[in-house]
């Protein structure tokens, strides 16, 4: 989400930026660089199936933008875009590839040099199952020279240079001060991370797919359709799950909050009012909680007719519509 | 310290801005303010003793600033400055009042709303004595309007109407979703204000003012001087105490804090080399500590010639210099 940051650091107002715009994040990153006084180019995709790199490079041929924004994984929608690849295109063509890889960060394989990927956001609250309030930045070389050429200042307090700084991530005089940090939730990422470790990252991420799978079996079996029809396009931690025509999303949402102690979401962007989004990470990426989600998903839609006439779904936060 | 939100917010670049400067955090505050593109006149004053009412007004007549910046505490000094009234004498001549109350928070009187505040920051780190990594804002109506008009947005992240609307702070329709909250400070913060509600504001007031007069007079009694000289102009939280020369105050908080477990601070801006800076303030403020930091102090200075040898200061973070 705060992909806006990859904006007001390498941008300047009134620059071409493409952006591959299949769900809720992506209309976000739009709002930022609108926000930005970018000149934004929307490249419209399908809601339940990846960019072609074709298509994208396409557009970039046509626009010439400065950056492409793709979200590596759209919780929105619950599709996961391939990446691999992808910056050469961008860099054939002089355009840098910045990704938001909030909901991806930990859960599935990312290579940031490998894919020579120009600048990236991640987020502990995801695969890393640590508290929210934080965000990992990563910048290429070529994103930072770009920086290096910016007029206008970016705000104090996000200067990424200056932070970098203070982290030691460059060689740049001694590290001084730039705020106070967050220090429990640098405490509570720093386990986070240990943890992770002691899993192994490639175990975290095989895991995710077999609990993944293991989710969408369930799912099928109990007659539902799948948002995203095509499985290697999938993303494994955020289902999206078609409901049955006539059930109100929210409230199946609510009573299963309220009364079954879950929390599930409703659909958000493309996917509000069709999909539950089932979320399964970090701590809970396991075979009790995958098939808890699925007794509570059978309750949920048997007691329907039931408790749909007396349920409102006020209270509800409405932030999808 | 994020005392920048203010100027992003308020003002727009080449505006002219007037800070008075007698700290840290007002060198802070300008080298934000020219960050953003202000124009910056400062107005210097000493560092142990607060402006004068008469000679800000001088300078606000000088040079029509659009904005007066002053700090309400200045932790690099130990200097607590009047407010009351301040506001009148800027609204008089068309300029708004912003304050840095970092410090001053929940540890000394503070009527914003009464005082006509234009602009004030607050954090959790200090009289609240909650974990660090958030702010407390107030706009005045006054700054809400110049905001209003402003034709440069904010950042996304830092938008403080999009903010507002989604604490409901505005009638500005449905409260929507700006970004993913850090839960885990929220719940912090909302103990940390149980505690003070349960301990009553007045009542913290009137304890955090006994226990610097404990400190002042402990200290005095060792036949050390402070170095705000008038008692009434001094902060109650942060006591700067001058250290006698020739003395290392970098070695001195190394061995409090190596040796005796107790993390006292060198002086920074100003009093960086002559001054040790002592912070009692939220859970810690208690006879027992005060005591306890005189003890600290008492040994620290007696064992200086011995340790001061074969101790180096390399370590401490130097950003004060």
């Amino acid at each position: 989400m705060e992909a806006w940051k990859l904006y007001s650091r390498t941008l300047h107002t009134g620059e071409k930026v493409l952006i591959a715009t299949n769900g809720f994040w992506a209309d976000r990153a739009i709002a930022m660089a609108e926000n930005y006084g970018l000149e934004v180019v929307r490249l419209p995709g399908p809601s339940n199936e990846t960019f072609k790199f074709e298509d994208l490079e396409k557009e970039i041929i046509k626009h010439k933008p400065v950056l492409l924004f793709i979200s590596h994984g759209e919780t929105s929608t619950g599709v996961l875009q391939p990446l691999e690849g992808l910056s050469k295109i961008c860099h054939r063509h002089g355009c840098l590839l910045a990704v938001d890889a909030i909901i991806t960060f930990a859960a599935v394989p990312l290579f940031v040099d490998r894919w020579e990927i120009d600048a990236i956001v991640g987020a502990p609250q995801k695969g890393l199952a640590a508290p929210p309030g934080l965000t990992f930045l990563s910048f290429s070389e070529r994103a930072v020279e770009r920086m290096d050429k910016k007029k206008v200042n970016p705000p104090f307090y996000l200067h990424a240079k200056k932070v970098a700084n203070c982290w030691r991530c460059l060689n740049d005089g001694p590290a001084g001060f730039h705020y106070t940090w967050n220090s429990n939730m640098l405490c509570a990422i720093r386990e986070a991370f240990l943890q992770l470790l002691e899993k192994g990252l490639a175990n975290t991420w095989e895991n995710q797919t077999k609990m993944a799978e293991r989710l969408w079996i369930g799912l099928e079996k109990m007659g539902l359709k799948l948002w995203v029809p095509n499985k290697e396009k999938r993303l494994p931690n955020v289902t999206t799950v078609i409901l049955p025509e006539g059930i109100d999303v929210k409230k199946v949402c609510r009573y299963a909050y309220d009364v079954l102690h879950t929390d599930i979401s409703f659909g958000i962007g493309p996917t509000y009012g069709k999909c539950l989004r089932i979320g399964i990470m970090g701590y809970n990426c396991r075979p009790e909680i995958v098939d808890r989600a699925l007794e509570v998903i059978t309750e949920v839609l048997d007691k329907y007719p039931i408790y749909s006439k007396q349920y409102t779904s006020v209270g509800v936060n409405s932030w999808g519509r």
